[in-house]
C-alpha cells in the first residue's frame, strides 16, 4: 500500500484558477480539483472514461452544448471522448476518476 | 452524461454501521462509504485497484497485517489481491474507487 497526503502533493495547474492534486495509480487516475469562483477550463475531451463528483460548491458542466449546473452531493459520468468543460458558480472542490489512468498527468501528482 | 444525487441513491449496508452509496460506471466503481465511530469492515480482498480517498474523519486500516491511521485529507492506494480490514475512530466518510468495476456492486446504486 502506499500512503499520501492530499495537501503534500503538487498543484497541477489545469487553467487560470483551477488547480488539481493528481493521484495517479496503474488503471485509473483521480484529482482533487479545486476552483476559485468563476474560474473554467474551457471545452475538452479525452479517451478516458470520467466521473466527477462534487465535494464543495457548485459547478456549471456543458457537455455537448448541453448546460447543467452540479452542486455539491452531486455525481456526473461522461463517456469517453465527450467534450466538456467547466466554469465554477462558487468556491468549487471537486473528486474527478478516470480510466485508463491519465498518462498526461503521469509524474505531476502521486503515484500510487 | 448522467447525474445523480448522491443522496438519491440507495444505501448498501457493508457491515454493521458501514453503508456505501455505489456508483457504477462502465469501467470503475466508486463508492461514497459512511462509518459510524466504531464501526469495522472485516478482512477481505478483491482482484480490483483500489484507491481510498479520506473526506472526514479518521479510519483505522490494516493491510496485511500492517496497521495505519488514515485521517481526513489522506489516500491510500491498494493494489489489487491486498487482504485489508478498516475500523472507524471517528464517524467517517471516504470515497473508494475500484477498476474495473465492481461487478459485485451492479443493481446496487447508481449506473452511471
Amino acid at each position: 500500500m502506499k500512503v499520501a497526503d492530499f495537501a503534500s502533493i503538487p498543484e497541477m495547474k489545469m487553467a487560470e484558477g483551477v488547480t488539481a492534486r493528481v493521484i495517479n495509480t496503474v488503471t485509473m487516475t483521480v484529482t482533487h480539483v479545486r476552483f476559485v469562483k468563476g474560474a473554467a477550463v474551457p471545452e475538452h475531451s479525452h479517451y478516458h472514461e470520467q466521473s466527477t463528483h462534487v465535494i464543495e460548491g457548485q459547478l456549471e458542466l456543458t457537455v455537448k452544448g448541453e448546460r447543467t449546473v452540479l452542486e455539491k452531493g452531486k455525481v456526473l459520468v461522461l463517456p469517453p471522448n465527450v467534450p466538456h468543460s467547466a466554469r465554477a458558480l462558487t468556491d468549487v472542490y471537486v473528486i474527478d476518476v478516470f480510466h485508463p489512468a491519465r498518462e498526461d498527468f503521469r509524474g505531476k501528482g502521486f503515484e500510487g
